[in-house]
């Protein structure tokens, strides 16, 4: 059994408690007790700040962390001049190059507090198309590279079989693509089988209705059909052109119309729908994963959330393409890109924020048993510096806000994850990140 | 004479440059050598990732700092709300409690690379409007805790005398003002003649159309006819539509009539215009100062910064609430938030950007000759670390974007102000920065 005092913890419901001891044995947290002070036992180690339960980042695709800082250049103007930029990365990966830059990257969310990431992963096959000699060989590295960084993950592996409605893949595509969701199914149930342990989990994923045609949604759904199972839905107004033009329905009508909504699916942007839209998510309960950093890097807009919350579906939070990998910026960004869209404050209270950040990430990747200081929950605990000159100055009952309001990554001091100690100080286990990612980008770029 | 070795600098008119030899002498930039390893001479102190020259903050409030992380209760939700809380902090200080929060304040800016601070000052006396013994002592306070901070301040001295058009100040608005203009400009005169010193400018602002009658408007603009005027101008639509009831003009155009337009002014915020008032501002080459994370965290909008820059206005950068102190985060929301309002990338260059929040935002405050490194210039250099999870991977050249678009505050490691050492290895010269905020935010909350 290991033993932490908190010097304060946000303990659900939604509240700020000082010197709260936390015994963890196996994994799991197995006692959490307020007041310390009148405690019996070892107070163990001392945990300063406040600390949060384990933060979920439930969208990514790792390999775009190679692309941080170099897509600026003015006369690149759009998502789909930015998406070519994307696809030279992805040309020159291979299993190796893949597992060090998902470990990296995953590394680099352990010292922002994320103790579970969903990758959204369709980089499965060889440069031309041809499946590696294992066809789960590229997933498996991106497996293995949460493992070595210390966080859980839910590998979402995507079905990607066509370029546009009607499209074939081309080019680098044709690394995505399995031909069929029969073969897709097939290979993913491979993976499943040879996948072990407490700390993966093994997903399904529809990139997008662009990229599965209609009458193989159904069966992707049925694969998932006691997994989570994500879908890229509307990141893009032209993706909804494309779908009417195609289907006289939009994204979301479709997934609906094939059975694909409910409390096990969760909508990756949902940035551009309409009044039904956000009706038929929130009526299934349908997750909504938003990604604000990448969506205002990309030019995509600002999503309905409150609408969508307030219609039944929980939220979720992604840091996507790693334009920035810092949860607590993706958790303000919600409330602040709401108040540049209507101008007016208060749209998020501080306990929805870290909802989204927490309970509500880990339940979309399929880990319903997370996200929350509570016996019995993953022992996940995320120390945040409250003397930095960011988050320095109020009260313990500001605390919480303070730190989703102005912390940054860099104020998360001290991390475990299911367990394991994972950051120590700001210090990673795996040593020094900042080499670790300059070493796997030089890699592939 | 001291010599700085760069392992990579930003140089006139806007590249990088790799292992750059700066010598300092007096405050200024004696010379700038570039391939250091071919130059006679001690390389000095070597300066590790890539070197800036000084950010310049050109518009602050230093005590909104005490604000930060409690203003975000739901049940607040306009700008006028939020200001109700501002106040409460406003109506606590005292020339000890404001130099003390000024103090720590500046200091967290040096730490983030700021060299220069544009203070828009307007607690000028006593609590009930009765002016202190030297009716200065606020302002000196802060002309005080500039120089502790090591950093250069350009007193920006607010005349402030109504609380809006023909509304007298009331409550804690009444230490604002000084009754009438020609009060304001003897005060003003005061204050510039006791005020010594190259790294201190005092200059005039308007608070805004709302606080300063048109018809003593011209009489501020005559008080500084050789330095810098500030305005707020246009932050919220509320007062376009005051100033259209009063005088059946905008407030772009009613400073225009009064004569308070050109370069040696700066309208701040510059939020809602229309296409004339970016044509006037421009046209006259008026500055604009944009504050992008305090109108977002205040619901103020998206102002029209691609316009105004077209137009002929150059753009400087201010962290004004300090609900974020991080330059560089302020000059990428320039390009991110246009993002957002157009869906499309691309609308600004690094090098313009850096300029932003370098050289032109100097300009504004009275430093013409600061926020290069060349010689002649103030001797400012800003080191950004290469080499955190943030701004690792990638190459020299792509360094000034990456460090504009992925770098945060806490990146910055080594600070030269005006020739001195503000901050080394991340550590500033007056020591625990955060002990400094959290016990001046204490004093006044």
């Amino acid at each position: 059994m290991t033993t932490y005092t908190c010097e304060l913890a946000w303990l659900p419901p939604g509240r700020v408690a000082r010197e709260v001891r936390v015994e963890v044995q196996g994994g799991r947290i197995t006692a959490v007790s307020e007041d310390a002070g009148q405690v019996t036992g070892p107070p163990g180690e001392r945990l300063p700040g406040l600390v949060l339960p384990g933060l979920a980042n439930a969208h990514s695709h790792a390999f775009h962390r190679a692309l941080r800082g170099r897509t600026h250049d003015p006369s690149q103007g759009t998502f789909w001049s930015w998406r070519e930029q994307m696809y030279a990365v992805a040309a020159r990966l291979d299993p190796d190059t893949y597992h060090e830059l998902a470990r990296a990257t995953f590394a680099e969310m352990a010292l922002a507090g994320v103790t579970c990431v969903g990758e959204f992963h369709y980089l499965h096959h060889g440069p031309d198309g041809t499946p590696y000699e294992d066809p789960n060989e590229m997933g498996l590295a991106v497996v293995e590279a949460a493992r070595e960084a210390g966080i859980r993950v839910a590998l979402l592996d995507c079905c990607y079989l066509t370029g546009g409605i009607g499209v074939p893949l081309e080019g680098v595509q044709r690394r995505f693509g399995d031909g069929d969701v029969q073969r897709w199914a097939a290979r993913v149930d491979d993976l499943a089988t040879s996948v072990t342990g407490e700390d993966v989990v093994v997903a399904a994923a529809v990139h997008s209705v662009r990229a599965v045609p209609r009458d193989q949604l159904a069966e992707v759904g049925s694969w998932s059909h006691t997994a989570p199972l994500h879908a890229h839905v509307s990141e893009q107004a032209e993706e909804n052109e494309q779908c009417h033009l195609a289907y006289g329905v939009s994204p979301t009508q479709l997934l609906r119309d094939q059975g694909l909504l409910g409390p096990r699916t969760t909508a990756v942007h949902a940035t551009h729908l309409d009044d039904d839209d956000v009706s038929l998510l929130g009526g299934a309960s349908t997750y909504v994963c938003m990604c604000p950093t990448t969506e205002r890097d990309l030019g995509d807009g600002i999503g309905p959330a409150r609408w969508l919350r307030d219609a039944g579906s929980p939220l979720s939070l992604g840091s996507d393409s790693h334009a920035v990998i810092d949860l607590l910026e993706e958790a303000r960004t919600l409330e602040l890109d709401e108040r540049l869209a209507t101008g007016l404050r208060g749209h998020w209270g501080t306990a929805e924020l870290l909802d989204a950040a927490t309970a509500a990430g880990h339940a979309s990747l399929g880990f319903p048993d997370a996200g929350r200081l509570e016996v019995g929950a993953r022992a996940d605990l995320v120390a945040v510096r409250l003397d930095s000159v960011r988050t320095a100055g109020g009260a313990p009952d500001d605390a919480a806000t303070r730190v989703v309001f102005a912390a940054a990554a860099c104020d998360v001091t001290d991390v475990v994850a299911s367990g394991r100690r994972v950051v120590s100080g700001g210090r990673h286990v795996l040593g020094d990140v900042g080499r670790l990612l300059a070493d796997a980008v030089a890699a592939v770029t």
